[in-house]
């Protein structure tokens, strides 16, 4: 239409047709709108993702789309919340033309299927600054049902899905390629470490199963150490984690093989985008069936105990280590 | 707490104490939960704001952040909805300090609770980028009340609430002081039109009139000529406003005596946000009766058209304006 802006022709090209909920009304409200379903409470979730911090510039498009819905859905996936929709706000500097554009939408389309969570409204910017992409989703749990990070008590056995460090190895391999020889890494694990940093894999799979069986949870988004610690301070207790049972990939196994002090980023270095969880200990073989089900593959890491305490990563030694900085934080 | 990031200490110190919604978890978990109204749709909007793009970086923080919550609260009372609550997301050039900050959650504090939106949960980030404040609102309507901006019908009367295009002239101030000489607008009129581009009032005063006299709605964000073309195209029908009676401040009535030239940043500036809305004919005069007892100005400026057809501003000479750029858009 003659005087559709800019923006508006952009939403109509690009994010229109992969808002196909009733709910995003075509995208041409002011406002989405959305049945919450019946006797549920909202889980609300917003975690931005910025070009330099959070990904790098060239990171395919498709790639950076699925990467920002992912952290949100696995917030969502760690408080049992099954995905509602979600919102984009896209900040986009000049260079970005219709080629990435087009990829970013496909690939934020194909995932908003596959993981059933549509996109319902929006907003895009031209900005001078920095690529940044921001999601705020939104899902449901039955009403009081979501799982705290707040509520772990003392004898219950800590969780972990998947594997850990895979993603802070991998950035440290963009930056720095050469470390892949030195670590003794072929280039099927390289392309593991790096695809974990670029794609996380939201654990909603089991989101249900967590919420019917865990105590607490919470996703490792800063680093297995300081995640655990957050969640003993947030419920009050003390625990250990054995570190020799934190589960890695065997590329991260082989870098750690060849070089010690990998262990740092593998425990500290965040973007792991798995689920920390406490599970009474009575409960945690029907825990494990039901996720081993599902293919999602879980370890036994560690026990809460009585508070006021700390949670601690604990060696072979039997000491906790000490870690110069245990959270990742971009401050 | 000696492994606390400074993430968690900044969200502790400053965004905590504003955070007193149940809900909102303290802000120390992954997500905040909401118990939905019973019967209610929820409306949902996000719309950021970044530095030197919708506000000037060294505008008081306060003002900032009343200005990053209220232009989504004006979307929510455009949709005849009342607010629920927000979610914050924060990006931090590294010259942000304790000051700012401070003063920055102050402001969003006291908007929060003069509008009854309780902050909810968010995400705070250093960037190398610029400073950007993401808000992400939920209201609720009565089950399938939302107003939308696609439901005009021919013979409604258009309506517009507070005054137009204060705000686009108060930015050209903010640029060039020296308008205001030109401009005959004396020291209270300059205040009136920068405070405008500052602090925008949402009109949730009204916003459940809107719901049960609209049939159409919208704020107007990006100009009231852009915007009434948009209304029109998305509700499928014509009409006209005349730009006699379009409401303006006595300032900008000053400044469109000395410089005809400024009706185009008055009808075309944006950042306005002020309401949109069609209203049945015969309802107007209760529709305003009411919107007047909340002490809420509305004028009526127009008519809406059978379509297909075109939203046009008409002159005095009743003749369509033509403008280089009917509606604001950053691209």
């Amino acid at each position: 239409m003659s005087n559709q802006s800019a923006e508006d022709r952009l939403i109509a090209r690009y994010f229109a047709p992969i808002a196909k909920d009733p709910g995003a009304l075509g995208l041409v409200d002011d406002a989405a709108v959305l049945v919450p379903p019946a006797d549920c409470d909202l889980v609300l979730k917003t975690d931005p993702i910025v070009a330099s911090v959070h990904f790098f510039p060239d990171d395919p498009p498709a790639a950076i789309a699925r990467k920002a819905l992912r952290v949100n859905l696995s917030d969502l996936a760690a408080k049992g919340a099954r995905p509602l929709g979600f919102l984009l706000s896209l900040a986009l500097p000049a260079e970005i033309g219709d080629a990435w554009l087009s990829a970013f939408a496909q690939g934020l389309g194909a995932d908003a299927e596959h993981f059933a969570c549509p996109l319902l409204g929006g907003d895009t910017d031209r900005t001078p600054g920095l690529l940044t992409v921001t999601i705020a989703a939104l899902g449901a749990v039955p009403r009081g049902t979501m799982v705290k990070r707040s509520s772990a008590q003392p004898g219950d056995r800590v969780v972990v899905t998947g594997t850990v460090g895979d993603s802070a190895l991998g950035v440290r391999l963009r930056k720095q390629p050469e470390l892949a020889a030195s670590w003794g890494v072929d280039a099927a694990g390289r392309a593991h470490l790096v695809d974990r940093y670029l794609v996380p894999q939201p654990r909603l799979a089991i989101a249900e199963i967590i919420r019917r069986f865990a105590s607490a949870a919470m996703d490792i988004s800063d680093g297995l150490a300081g995640d655990f610690a957050k969640l003993c301070r947030a419920s009050g207790v003390g625990g250990d984690v054995d570190v020799t049972r934190v589960p890695l990939s065997g590329a991260a196994r082989a870098a750690l093989d060849r070089d010690p002090s990998a262990i740092e980023p593998i425990l500290t270095g965040g973007d792991d985008y798995e689920i920390l969880a406490t599970v009474p200990a009575a409960q945690l073989g029907a825990f494990r069936a039901e996720t081993a089900a599902r293919g999602v593959i879980v370890s036994e890491i560690g026990a809460i105990a009585a508070g006021p305490g700390e949670g601690r990563l604990v060696g072979r030694d039997g000491q906790p280590l000490k870690f110069a900085r245990p959270s990742f934080s971009h401050f």
